[in-house]
C-alpha cells in the first residue's frame, strides 16, 4: 500500500494515477482544501484506491492512515506560493509542521520510506544557472521555498537518526491539466473576465523551468524504482526555460481569442518573493536514464489547452 | 537596543558581555529553560542590560520585546542535540517555530535586522572537509540540524520577501565558561560520580571543530559591523579540530585526578544523529579579517578548567 498525501491535487493526483497503472494500491489523504474528488473520479470503481479525508495537522489522523502502508508520497503543501506575502503562518503549518507530523506518524508506525514533493524555489535566486543541486548556501527568498527546504532538513535528519530512506524531488515548476494554480491558470482565469486584454504582472522576462506534470510524476516513480541511497535528491525538470512574455503567447494563441492586447505591468519580478529566473540543472536526473515526453513550451502549450478546456472561456 | 533571545543562556551570556563592552543597550529575552540568571549577574546593577521572562512560543510577549529594537540577536535554542533522539518536537518548536515567532514580531514592529547563531550541524555528514558553506546539497542528521536549517530558511526568505536584513552564523562546536551541556560538561559530570573511571559514548574517534564562546560573540559582533549583503552567511570556528578522546585527556589533566581509565562504548558516534567527524572551512570568516583567539585545544583546555570550577570535582 502506498499513501499519497495531497492524492486529490494536481499533482497528486497525476502521481495516483501513475501509481495504479503501475499494479499498486493507493491510499490518498486530503483535505480537500485545494484537491478536489473530481481529479480522482477516474478511479471511483475502482479497488486500487480508497480515499481518507483528513488534514495533516490532524496527527492522529496522520497516524491512523499509515496503517499497512510501505511508502509515502507526500505531495500536500499549501499550492498557492504567493499567499506567504499577505499569511506568514501557512507554509509553515501545511509545509513544515505537515512534514513533521507525517514523519513522526511514520515513525511511530515503523513505515520506511518517503519521497517527497520539493521544489526548485529552495534556491532563491541562485548565481549558478542551470542550478545543479550541489548549488550552495541555498536561500529561498519565499516563505513556500522555506517550508519546502525546512521539510527535507526534517527527512533528511529522520533517515539520519530513525534509519528511514527518503526521496526529495525538487521539482521545476510543474503545468498540466487539473491546475489549480500557476501562472497559465491565471492568465487564462483573465481572459475570462476579459477577453479583450491580458495584464501579466512584471515586465515578463521572468524566465523559469517548466515540466509536465505527467513527466513529473513518471521521473518520482522513475527515481524511487532506481536509485537507492539513504537520501536520493535530484532536481525534476527538463533541462529548458521558458519566459512569462512567451506563455502569455501561448496562452493567447491556444485560447483562439482575436485582437487581445497584452500589458506588462512592468518590474522584475511579479510578486515579492517570486525568483525571476530560474533554470534547472538536471543532468543528475538524466544520468539515471530518465527523458522527459515534453520540453517547457510543449508541456505549456498541452496545459494551456487543457485548462482551456478544464476553465472554459 | 538590541535584544538577545536565549541572552540567559551559555553563549548568548557571553553576546550580552560583548555587546555591552561595544557600548550597547541590550534587552534579554529568556524563558530560563536552560538560561539562567546568575550568567548575568555582573549587569545587575548596570542600566544597559534588561532581562524579560518570557517564552518564544508567546508571540505576543515576543512582540512586546521588540519595542525600540535595532537588532536582534536570536541566539535561543534547545542546546541538546541528543535530546530529539527521543522527543521529536523540541526543536520543531523552540528552533523552528521559535524562529518564525521572531520573524513575524520583527515585521510586524519594523525590526529590520537578526543576527541567528545557527551551526555546523546543518551540514549533517558533509562529504567535502573542511566544509564551506558552498557545500550542498546539505543534509542534517539530527533534529537539531533540520531545525537550525528551517531557521536560516525562514530567516533567508523574510529577506527576500520583507526586506530584512540577515547575518547567519553556523557555529562550529561552542565551549567555554558557563556550558550547561556538551561532551566536556558531561565528562566532569561523569568524573564528579565517579573519580576513577570516564566513559566515553562511541570509539573517540569523533573530531569536530570547536572555537571558544568567547571567540565566537567576537565573530559574530565583527561580522554583523563589518559584512552588509542582504544575507550574510559564515562557518564560524578555527579552522583546526580535536578528537573526543583527547578531549577525555585534556579533561582528566585538568581535573588533576590520579590513575583516571578512560573507558570507550565504541561505534564511529555517541548517538544516533551524531556526526562523527565535521571540519569547518573558515576561509570566508578570515577573510573578512577576523582570527580566533585560540584554537580547538586551548578553547578546550580552558574551558576543562573553568567548568571543573563551576561545576566542583
Amino acid at each position: 500500500m502506498e499513501l499519497v498525501t495531497g492524492g486529490a491535487g494536481f499533482i497528486g493526483s497525476h502521481l495516483v494515477d501513475a501509481l495504479v497503472s503501475n499494479g499498486k494500491t493507493v491510499r490518498v489523504l486530503d483535505n480537500f482544501s485545494s484537491g478536489r474528488l473530481e481529479f480522482l473520479s477516474h478511479h471511483e470503481d475502482s479497488e486500487a484506491v480508497e480515499v481518507v479525508k483528513a488534514d495533516l495537522l490532524d496527527s492522529e489522523a496522520v497516524r491512523r492512515a499509515m496503517s499497512g502502508v510501505e511508502v509515502v508520497h507526500h505531495m500536500a503543501a499549501n499550492p498557492d506560493i504567493r499567499l506567504g506575502t499577505t499569511v506568514t503562518d501557512t507554509d509553515l503549518k501545511q509545509g513544515t509542521v505537515a512534514t513533521y507530523n507525517v514523519l513522526e506518524a511514520m515513525r511511530l508506525e515503523d513505515v520506511g520510506m518517503i519521497s517527497f514533493s520539493s521544489s526548485s524555489a529552495v534556491y532563491g535566486e541562485a548565481d549558478v544557472m542551470p542550478t545543479p543541486e550541489t548549488y550552495g548556501p541555498i536561500k529561498p527568498i519565499s516563505l513556500y521555498g522555506a517550508s519546502k527546504l525546512a521539510s527535507e532538513a526534517l527527512i533528511t535528519a529522520w533517515c539520519g537518526t530513525f534509519g528511514a530512506k527518503s526521496w526529495i524531488h525538487r521539482f521545476a515548476n510543474i503545468v498540466g491539466p487539473r491546475g489549480t494554480h500557476g501562472v497559465i491558470y491565471d492568465f487564462i482565469h483573465k481572459l475570462k473576465v476579459d477577453p479583450s486584454r491580458l495584464e501579466v504582472l512584471g515586465n515578463g522576462m521572468q524566465e523559469k523551468s517548466y515540466m509536465s506534470a505527467h513527466d513529473c510524476v513518471q521521473a518520482m516513480v522513475h527515481l524511487v524504482d532506481n536509485t537507492d541511497s539513504d537520501v536520493n535528491l535530484y532536481n525534476l525538470g527538463t533541462g529548458d526555460t521558458c519566459s512569462v512574455r512567451r506563455i502569455a503567447e501561448i496562452v493567447v494563441e491556444q485560447s483562439n481569442l482575436e485582437g487581445v492586447s497584452i500589458d506588462y505591468t512592468g518590474g522584475d519580478r511579479g510578486w515579492a518573493g517570486d525568483v525571476p529566473k530560474t533554470s534547472l540543472d538536471v543532468d543528475s536526473l538524466f544520468s539515471t536514464g530518465f527523458r522527459p515526453e515534453m520540453m517547457s513550451e510543449e508541456a505549456i502549450r498541452n496545459t494551456a489547452s487543457a485548462l482551456i478546456s478544464e476553465i472554459g472561456l
